[in-house]
């Protein structure tokens, strides 16, 4: 179903199994997902990926672990990434999103491309008091 | 510069005034941003888009008021929505955002944004334990 | 394949049944489709969506029932929600679209992609003949 | 403000001239809008960029001439065509789009944007009734 | 799984039939991919697409064939169009497209979504010097 | 015009002044761009963003320089960021972009987002025969 194929034996590169197992020891967890098992068809690309995902989404930071995921879900909803909103969904409830906090991210993100939509197509000024550079 | 000209004098239509005392009763402020007067030229989209921002986004809720924020950034950042971009950015600031934050969210989107555009090159399948609704 | 799971017994909510039996009753037909039945995990989320719904797209207006589907195809499409160009080429047909006139709208549809994607390449400049609101 | 620079004496090239000719014969109207004049740095992107849009938009067909203006802003608007909505808002409008049209083109749309992105954030499984190749 | 369905005997159509021979020769094959199957619902359509396809994609011209495939991915992509990547990814390898040559390109495209985020994000005002037409 | 405004002395930071000389050594060229002046509100966020640039962009590899910046551009015009469209534009332009290759450019992406539209607008199937990691 995808663009390339994973190896039969992928951690029989020793790039791809360092970053396989700093995942699961990242995670405190064996699953490693098909997103990880795809990239590794290119050590460079595995490893940049990961590495920036673990520094923005698996290191404490200001924003709350759960507020992260459920930015990460705006985002890949709005693209249409089906595979990121599942991986996603599943990570936000794994941090305890609540059915209710589900269907509150929902409703604002439905309202967001909804007024984005008339936004665009009435062509509204930018209010000056906006700018954050103004003079 | 838009595809509508707002009115001389916008609040001579009543529904257009009881919306936009609404909206200064509910910010406590009397500045009306651009969005709302070029809505107004038709009071029925003027009031079902201003009864549902309330709605979601004046009401307390689940979802802290600026987290509420964060993520209609990140919904109008993907979409290109420059207007919303502008509007939403301010209200986050004016709610607290820190320029910590920000570049957090910065950071986040557009680690999202790379994701999925790998995620839907490679057309990775989805893992059967992401579906919530699997038998 | 989803990110919720429907309950067993969806109409066990007084609120859910509510909504579906207008649904229902709106549309003449016993059939409710997967939108409604994935949106009941939140009885507000369903009843907020299928209120706006029912006034926009099966309530008598300016603009003929197919043309509103029509234009609910080509934001579909240009968004790339595979569920929605499903059930609003269904409901098209259902309202009568010709295959000439599904071809027709294809034609446009595609046409206003590819020029959308040339004015953004090349930036042109909006005349300003084009704005409403110019003084 | 844009990629490309159009030169001083575009209709020396014949085959601009030609092309901008149709143009102002088939719209009746001496006025050539921007999309035109940038696109003329290339004659052959001019000359198939304005064979189609002219079979497609300026050519009698199934739909109205209305509603495939309407169609175009739809696209236009989804895409965050800046330029696009604006000359197609402007030619729906010569084309006798009141007020209460526009309004409700934009009530539709925006409806159509929240709800590709709930189905998408839910992942909704297509119902096997809409698909017509179904066996 | 489609909205629109293939005649039993689709090259009983000479219009079908005569494109679907064009396509063979053109790319010394007899496979006919699946968009060309369903495009021929309509004949105009099949054969607007076709020539089109053909005269950029297929016909020898400044940017190297492989390249060309690689910008329709990189589009394709974007859009989050799945049959495009699958059908453009395909393409490419057939055209020699290495491993590592995919690698960068996927490198390359997730790149310039992420900075595409943050420019969108910061709304980041445009250098004069960058346009081509600045008098 | 932005969301955030830079610092009047931002290379009083020495974070940021190391990344502003790199920027200036790699490209030879005292001219820095909006995109920098503007990240550079978070050092860290600049230093990472920089650090992928550089070493996707402006590092030899597999690909012709003069084709990373058409992707680029590709990406960028899909995703509808202005800035990107004209930062890219001008970067291929200093590489050696001809206009002949500019309008081949634009005839393809052009094209892929027209079949894009249809490709998704039809729901056509994807053949077995793409499938990379079919059994």
């Amino acid at each position: 179903m995808s663009t390339v194929k994973p190896a039969a034996d992928l951690e029989a590169d020793p790039r791809v199994k360092a970053v396989f197992d700093d995942i699961r020891a990242t995670r405190k967890s064996d699953f490693i997902n098909n997103m990880w098992l795809y990239l590794a068809f290119d050590p460079t690309l595995l490893e940049s990926t990961w590495r920036d995902v673990k520094a923005i989404m698996a290191t404490p930071s200001e924003l709350d672990p759960l507020v992260k995921e459920m930015l990460y879900i705006a985002v890949s909803a709005t693209n249409g990434c089906s595979y990121c909103v599942h991986s996603h969904t599943a990570a936000a409830k794994a941090k305890g999103m609540s059915e209710t906090q589900h269907a509150e991210l929902l409703s604002i993100i439905s309202l967001a491309a909804r007024t984005n939509q008339l936004a665009t197509a009435l062509q509204v000024p930018v209010d000056a008091a906006f700018y954050a550079d103004r003079s």
